[in-house]
């Protein structure tokens, strides 16, 4: 085969994972920032993560355009054709993982309107688990690691369980003050995007097992959000 | 061009189409089927629905894996590589949009485990909305009209509209009797899910219009849940 098509087709293929590496780090830091946004009670830099959000639906039609290019032009087989199949469905998620962290920015500044209520608490800590979730989906991704990337589909249980947990505080906290109500809604929704969050870390990590491995991971995943059961 | 080629190309293509539409067919059923168990308090029905889900699940699966082979063998080109890339985003929407109504009938079934609320009265109407903008984005999406597809984008503002109205009145509900907190917290949710749905719908109507005209659709979409705003 020509030299130079396989170096431009490889070359193109780190573009790829240079755009979705891209995608996973404003996305685990838009979630950080949500979070320090609704500690500090800050409306303007919650603002200006909604606003950032656009950063990552932007890289996401570039990976869409670059992965339609590539199937035109390349042709890919095989573990080629995975390759670009799970950086199509990977970045897609990273995007869905970004809407969230928006939302959780976004309705921080509708609890800002109103006073503070120590229901929050466990908001943060839930947070920062779904990150780890998430970081630790992308490492396994970037390294190809199919063992470590299903690590994350079992850690997942963890999350649903805290945000169990979370949820039905929230709900305490509204039967006993019902000024609180509106602020506690909010708040479950929030919880709600974080636990999700997890849900797609958990897509990220059965793609890469695909990737590597040609088929879907064996197993049921854990059942998901406790609450509705 | 070998005509055989070409002919089972087109077969193929339109196997695709089909698992598409028993995959629409099976997700507007159920969330049919979810509004009517919830209404009725059939928490049997309301297994079954939750159950059902898996059928979705199966020909997502089914078309990704038709995907990749339509792509590993046929390598298209143009207009029909749009195709089969729309194919892959339309089936990964419908999932979605059945896991949601899946969702529907699992809370009605914790919300049947106490006493009936008048506040979900206006669910049936939201759900059915939702459900007309689906059918309408994957009619659309069959007949590949581009125009029919971007009305659904218009009329899901009216979808979140209605969601943010039902919003609320739940909300008032629950300052009104806090014993109602844990059912109208579950139909918070159940509206939600719904008015995702509609975003579901808006996206198969994207993913048409970009199918057809090979660039996505210009403007932005209306903003979304204006409950967090």
């Amino acid at each position: 085969m020509n030299d130079h098509i396989v170096k431009s087709y490889d070359s193109e293929l780190k573009r790829l994972d240079g755009e979705i590496k891209r995608m996973g780090e404003i996305a685990t830091a838009q979630l950080d920032a949500a979070v320090d946004v609704f500690q500090r009670r800050d409306s303007q830099a919650a603002m200006r993560v909604v606003a950032n959000d656009e950063a990552i639906d932007a890289l996401e039609h570039e990976v869409s355009h670059d992965v339609l290019r590539l199937l035109a032009l390349r042709q890919p087989m095989a573990r080629d054709l995975r390759e670009v199949y799970a950086a199509l469905r990977i970045s897609a998620d990273i995007e869905r993982i970004g809407d969230y962290a928006a939302n959780v920015a976004k309705r921080s500044i509708v609890l800002n309107q109103t006073a503070p209520v120590s229901a929050g608490r466990g908001l943060p800590a839930l947070a920062h688990l779904a990150n780890t979730l998430v970081r630790e989906a992308l490492a396994a991704y970037t390294l190809r690691d199919a063992e470590r990337a299903m690590a994350v589909r079992s850690r997942d249980a963890e999350l649903d369980a805290q945000y169990t947990g979370l949820f039905r505080e929230l709900l305490t906290y509204m039967a006993e003050d019902p000024r609180q109500i509106t602020a506690c809604t909010h708040l479950l929704f929030m919880a709600k995007n974080i636990e999700r969050i997890g849900d797609h870390a958990t897509n990220i990590a059965e793609n890469t097992w695909f990737l590597v491995h040609g088929e879907q991971p064996e197993g049921e995943r854990e059942k998901r959000d406790l609450t509705s059961q």
